[in-house]
């Protein structure tokens, strides 16, 4: 798979990932270590809160979508690296069985002022359930290079 | 330690966590599952990355970030639960052996217009470092109910 640099990125692409099913036992794991709250624990105090049945951590969600983006066809030069988020939402939770996948779409393409060698895609990242409803919507900012001098001549 | 309830928060509180170690198996095991580029997994690799030495995905500070607050004294009844983010950034790398810790202020509370038993508050969760450095800037609203009229009768 070709890494992309600043300069092959534009508004409008769209990249897509892979599939990953979620298991409650994997549910559980995470917020065993990272967000342990009954509704991401138990199936039956699940019952009692506002979930209503056992729901994945939103950053379970977000840590897999990152996983689906690191492995889909994204593939900026130098890796995956935010700068941060505009916009990181939940509309509905992820359930024990759900499979989900990622959609990106290039939004803005900026070079960096201070730093000639890179620049910045904002892009909207939309993770998707098997009944294609959107569990989580991000707009985040990566760091991308820019094509060195050397390969411009080379390829381009 | 008592749960609060909407009416128990005010703009200009502020909540604080514990402290929590974070050690490069961490960061490599969180990376292997879930952001698995050389940066977040190989000290070798990541000296010729952006990063410059090993760091921890960013996901995995978000995810400490969430225990921490889980654990600390914020407590809103009901628990923890996220209804997205209006910022998340990482100014900073998480390295191994950094300690982390969690200051959280409240920004704005409000009484839900289409749900009369719950309410949002919006805070901003800043991450800190062993040397007072901010790693993670997040603003997130929190769904939080409202306190039931039989409770509100009893105590006050």
């Amino acid at each position: 798979m070709t890494e992309r640099y600043l300069e092959d990125f534009e508004a409008g692409q769209t990249f897509r990932s892979g599939c990953i099913r979620i298991e409650a036992d994997s549910i559980k794991r995470f917020a065993a270590e990272f967000d342990p709250q009954p509704f991401h624990l138990d199936e039956r105090a699940a019952i009692k809160s506002m979930f209503g049945s056992l729901a994945a951590s939103g950053w379970h969600t977000a840590a897999l979508t990152m996983r689906l983006l690191v492995e889909g066809d994204f593939n900026p030069a130098g890796g995956i690296v935010g700068a941060g988020f505009d916009e990181l939402r939940w509309p509905r939770p992820v359930r024990p069985g759900d499979e989900l996948r990622v959609e990106s779409e290039v939004l803005e393409v900026r070079a960096s002022k201070s730093r000639p060698d890179q620049g910045v895609i904002k892009a909207r990242t939309t993770t998707l359930n098997q009944n294609n409803e959107a569990v989580q919507v991000s707009v985040g900012n990566l760091i991308v290079p820019r094509r060195p001098a050397s390969l411009g001549e080379l390829h381009g």
